[in-house]
């Protein structure tokens, strides 16, 4: 999107980790919104992520009361360590910022219960950051289960799974306050509880072991949780930093009536098995996927003079090829050399291969 | 996203079909465009998709002198059938509009070359529409193409086949100019060119029948065209009316390292095979597909006054079922009941497991 | 395969419900052995399995020791229902044959010890029916974790789930002993014993459910086990009668290295992930896969007097269509008409395409 | 299979190279015959063949009097390159012995005459090695189109394709005949004539390229092939040798109700399109994919002396487990110690878990 769409309101992220650059790298795709701070613990750090990001400063954490104090920067993405969450969000929210905290909220339910009464007396917004509840595959799973795509839920997984951390704090107990279970767990408890639309949990229970990272860590790399529903239904949430072979995001919900399939690393993306035997794939976003969105928002943004990829150029040299195609089929598939422009007065490009046969 | 941030340029589009019903939803998916005007052989049909798009006016293709003479249309996109592409597309440019055509550009190259200089005369932005060129499966195997990710390339070929048209004017020769050739081979001819940047095609054979649809047309169902590169190369393109079991949109491309496979339609999606055996799956827009593109776009609207779907009430609640489960992990796997509150002074979820080992 | 091959030693069959069709089938696949004998509650179900096999004959259970009586039987397979696995193969033991009982071995481990100790005591054969290692996925699974394709083991996992069973005996607490777990859990729990070759399992953990078929009986039709090795590792079984959508039976493998994955019910067959990001789908049984073994049994037999399916004058109609082939690439890709015989002196069919270049 | 088992009729392989160890591994895999002789250029590659094959004699194609004067030599595989295909075959049928020979069947049609005249004459076997037709998914799909699964069918393709020949001799013209068409092209015609139950062929086309392997053979590396059939049905098979990425063996078969697709190498095996939209994986031959026919073979082969591999302590291994997680379940999923027996007096595995409820 060009420079100058770049407006729009200033964004602040505390943090300048894996999470900060992934926020940075969204905000330069959407529009309304542009990079206007970021804090870390060294200004170093802060730097590498403002770079080149024209009107964004770098600071550190302990410089957040002149961040907060920037009447420009209008919503704070709180990046930081597990540990920050809570005083981070606090001081965003009390110098009347819009806040979004990245998962896990913070540590303690008492933390928790602040930070939303804060928004709440301040009248501000305060997001949570669960990605899952944003991924088309996920949004598009909620709203075939709504529509009783598997009949009524017998049980469900989903599965959040990967080798481990991107950050050394990641194994760090006062930093993080746990491990696989508190890093991808939570992931995978949102996306349920969002496919479901939040459904009331009756009770808990959990299976905890530390087998690939037992070296680095003494917190938990591997995770199995059942959330108990009120109706007898269970869904099971496992995560997991003990799967070496990449990424595995997944959702499995058993129905009376089939199977709902959802693998987001693409291997089969989503499919709906039903009990006749059929399997589907349901198309998640075809607008999206064959084009349509990107297309029109092209032709908009070069009407606002950016640069134009597909002009009349291109229609006339598909358009060349495609009769110089029909007059191949008309003399028996021989090769026609390009340039080629047909005889005068060959209005219809079939008439190259056949004339109308007025037979139909 | 919400009426008010509908503003924006005002979008004609000409023809009422299943393509400008595409036009208007993708529309409605971007900022910084409205419709304001639909145009279609009757009153009736243009007012069927103008319906609940507040300030957007219908008019038949007779009254196009009037939509025209709007000022508030500034982008125009000419979606009626083939051979009205022309005419329309010059009345817009004459009277100064920014224009999109859909494919096929046009039926002659006459016509193309008179619709491409008045782009140029007027000033104007002249757009080919086609949809593949914004697919975000074939932008990503340009660009692993563009790497070099399948070596020198041999041969390759794009699949653009479903089981026949959404309107009837698609059979008819003075209407359509041609067959499944026209209608989804133009796909696959722009797609090879987008996907190997635009190259110099210096023959072009085909073969053409009519099959599954010989009791409806007289024209082209079914289309392999071959265009040879100056290099020796060649890209093949298969389209068809005569699949009957879904769409196929696909791309294979073979070369002196490996083998690039698409498939739009899910299957398989993006699949880099290389000549050591491995296979992988390159991600093609993961910032989307893991959803920090909506979650972003979703927060600054909602700090826009928008309402918020993820919030910090959700975090808490994922945080007291992790609680529950370090709980449970720390008891042999019971369940703990909901709601849960840990014993006070725990600060880290993990206490509730296991306290410290001090191995690490 | 011909009647006249199916001599053999005589197998008798004890029950006359799925499985023992499905052994009759196998039977009839392989060399070596014949239907001698089969037995049932009733004599009409028995004779239903018998119809059609030459000298077979149908007994009921109570005249089971008329049929251990009949020399010609040598091996017995017990596909009673659970509650008489014991008792059947106890008689047929003592009645010197070689037995083989299908899953489970029966209800208790005193019927287990006098069914084991009466084969020794006898030095009979005492098979144990687990399909699924003789599967070839399992095996080339098996072969593939011998040979450290994942590297150390982590965790595993075996799903075996449909949506219930083929008889009503299945539901019967007294004649089943139990449910999905005794069905379905029996397949996993021995197909992870063998694809790990017979580990030591230090203690064990289940949760059941009764779930999708409450209402028609109380026993289980959801169960999760674990079993814990003696090393750490954890290997979990899940089975259900509970999955609506048809078959699943799958198995996955965690390692250092990489995961295995298999899938018998061919969605993505056998998998490899490796941590380097690349998948393999190591070849099962190529050899079977692409015909060898069939086709060398097939001249075999055509050796030995059965009819022969692909003649001389098969291959005499290949060569006659790629001689046209050659000669069609040689005049421009034009059609050649069959019958087609080259001019005499052609002795090399790509000389009908061009001649020796002499350029390599 | 057991040594002891390899008698059966006496196989010679003429030609020591891959094919003929594919011939060998596939004895080995089947009853009724055994290995007897190899002939090939040298007696060191022949003797490297029968290695380890008791009885097995190696001579040179000079000594081809001596093989086929062997009385106990019945079926000779003609395995030799495609120019000495005819005066092998010829010379094993003139002493009368039953003939199989690898495709190609030869190079002109003078000598396949003249072998299939032999063969008549002299009231052999001769039969035509093409393996596809003995692949178990070719011959389902097979099954398949004769249901009329797709319907009336109107186009169909196979593709064969890899990297290159196994030996230098297929580079050859003289050796070979020709080259990717001579080689891969075999198989896929022969593929299409099987399918669809021998159809008439009108007339051929082709088009053939040498691409990745200019620089070492003069010979086609890259072919299309299309076969029109009387009906209108166009059949089109590809074969190459310039697939870098590893071996492709495929069909799709589109019809007026669906489409059929193949895939030998495993990626989606065999799937069944409709017009509704529904894709479902029809079984291959689950006998022999869930294990039945290797089951019961080796069970017959333990009845008659051969080690027993899944024997009686195997299943009370697995009841043992069953036992302790019935219990496990009835105490909370709590781990339960192996060795394990439960109390006395429980005689159906599921009391541990809970009683009957009498609800049913």
């Amino acid at each position: 999107m060009p420079a100058a769409e770049r407006a729009g309101i200033g964004v602040a992220l505390l943090g300048a980790g894996w999470i900060s650059r992934v926020h940075l790298a969204a905000l330069q795709r959407i529009g309304g919104a542009r990079l206007a701070a970021v804090a870390s613990r060294t200004r170093a750090s802060a730097e590498r992520v403002t770079a080149g990001q024209a009107g964004a400063k770098a600071f550190t954490f302990d410089e957040l009361p002149q961040l907060l104090g920037d009447p420009s920067v209008k919503l704070v993405c709180v990046n930081s360590p597990n540990r920050l969450h809570a005083e981070h969000a606090l001081a965003a929210l009390e110098a009347g910022k819009d806040v979004v905290v990245e998962k896990p909220l913070c540590l303690t339910l008492d933390e928790a219960d602040s930070v939303c009464s804060a928004a709440r007396r301040h009248g501000r917004v305060l997001g949570y950051a669960e990605n899952l509840c944003f991924a088309p595959l996920y949004r598009r799973a909620r709203e075939l289960l709504r529509e009783g795509a598997v009949g009524r839920v017998l049980w469900a997984r989903q599965v959040e799974k990967h080798g481990g951390p991107y950050s050394p704090w990641f194994f760090d107990r006062a930093e993080a306050g746990g491990g696989a279970l508190m890093d991808m767990g939570c992931h995978g408890i949102e996306a349920l509880r969002f496919v479901f639309d939040r459904p009331a949990v009756r009770a808990v229970s959990a299976r905890l072991a530390t087998t690939l990272h037992s070296d680095e860590t003494d917190l938990d790399d591997d995770a199995e949780v059942r959330l108990e529903l009120a109706g007898g239904v269970t869904l099971v949430s496992e995560s997991s930093w003990a799967v070496t072979s990449g990424m595995q995001s997944a959702l499995e919900v058993h129905g009376t009536e089939g199977t709902l399939f959802l693998d987001l690393m693409g291997e089969t993306g989503l499919r709906l098995a039903k009990r006749d035997g059929g399997v589907t794939r349901p198309p998640v976003d075809p607008l999206l996927e064959h084009g349509y969105v990107g297309e029109l928002a092209h032709f908009v943004a070069a009407a606002g003079g950016a640069p134009l990829e597909e002009a009349g150029e291109d229609g006339r040299a598909v358009l060349e090829i495609l009769l110089a195609a029909y007059a191949s089929a008309g003399q028996g598939g021989r090769e026609i050399a390009l340039p080629f422009r047909p005889p005068a007065g060959v209005t219809r490009p079939v008439d190259l291969w056949r004339p109308a046969t007025g037979a139909v």
